[in-house]
């Protein structure tokens, strides 16, 4: 990567657009983590999976570079309205696409482990849902990049299908392990792989929230529709 | 709460210890909603889980207040050097705090279905889990009031048991599932209670990690001792 250093030179303009660039670009590396991660699972690919476990730690350093570049923005330029929210909202979305990466390397690792186990169903849900996340993580990172904040708003409105898929997905894999007590390791790393994916999602629209609030200079107030009924779940076995 | 507008008229060094205070008792209110979490869990107390998903609200709300707090803090005396430190600090350990926050709620909801499905053994570990977690989210507290990154050192170090008693959690669980299906339903939210359980315990980790950079100004490098193995567990059916 580039030198920060570099950018003391520029004009404070340009220091705020790369500084939306570099976010952008940590949440690419994201989004490829988690279409590697998925593509790993579902192709039952462990070498994949380990290159994703492995590249992590590059969203990790990004992170770290990008916070000493909003740190040194305070300092030295010493913003104020939305050039500041702007800083501190970049904080908040870099600390959220860490925890995205996280995710992804934690789905990795369960992907190693599923390679060895018993096939269960199509795992298309997965795919769904990693389509979904990426998605809405895409548009976030645009809309942060152009600073609009109705695409913003499209992104944070967009969580329910993703709660939907995941509902079934819970569903079907108690009943998997219910059918077989032989499925119940393979169906418990999914479930959990499906639960990284939906707290995925999550933090797409948390993201989308802030860069409203960047660009706005006012939180989105509304409620969200939460559409994650799993914790409520309740599955019984085949009488 | 009392309003954030009186502080205005004290003295900037009141203004930043006011801040560690307001952070402090934002993780106060979280470790409660740990404990009492639990305890819902362990007593079957579906209306003790309740209130915990209410009271989620006051700790988003105290997120809100503090942010407002930080960013007229950034605005108006422009710190540089440590006091920047603090407050950026500040912002991502409230994040972390909101999240735990979540889990909480989340474990809470469980709870609520789990006190009408079969009891599984005695959840003495859950209650281990709660109280290290709850004592790694004090202990950073104390170290972020006190600036005392010795302290921070020890919470940040303080990690393994929790992911040890996590680990054994998640292959009782699986267990009880291979037993009986019927224990699959209650088994599973409980494999999500414990997995919030440790991620909350994460959380506090990083809280002790920021807390040593707010204090120190240097970020701690040492690769941390990380003890989940659990993504890459398998449990065989008996027999």
């Amino acid at each position: 990567m580039e030198k920060m250093q570099e950018h003391t030179v520029r004009s404070y303009g340009e220091e705020l657009r790369r500084l939306r660039e570099l976010v952008a670009r940590m949440g690419g590396l994201a989004e490829r983590q988690v279409a590697d991660a998925v593509t790993a699972l579902v192709r039952r690919d462990a070498e994949l999976a380990s290159e994703v476990i492995g590249r992590d730690s590059e969203i990790d350093a990004l992170e770290r570079e990008i916070e000493e570049f909003c740190i040194r923005l305070l300092a030295l330029r010493q913003p104020v309205g939305q050039d500041l929210r702007l800083i501190i909202a970049s904080l908040k979305i870099i600390h959220a696409i860490e925890r995205i990466g996280d995710y992804a390397r934690n789905a990795a690792k369960r992907s190693v482990v599923l390679a060895q186990q018993p096939a269960l169903g199509s795992l298309n849900g997965f795919q769904r849902m990693a389509r979904m996340v990426q998605e809405n993580l895409k548009g976030a990172m645009d809309a942060l990049v152009n600073e609009d904040a109705a695409r913003a708003d499209e992104v944070w409105a967009n969580d329910q299908p993703v709660d939907e898929v995941y509902n079934g997905i819970f569903r079907e894999m108690l009943t998997f392990m219910m059918e077989d007590p032989r499925n119940i390791t393979a169906a418990t790393h999914l479930l959990f792989v499906a639960k990284n994916l939906e707290r995925i999602g999550d933090h797409a629209t948390n993201i989308a929230e802030t860069v409203h609030y960047a660009v706005r200079g006012q939180p989105l107030t509304e409620e969200r529709p939460k559409g994650d009924s799993s914790p409520f779940a309740v599955v019984r076995p085949p009488a």
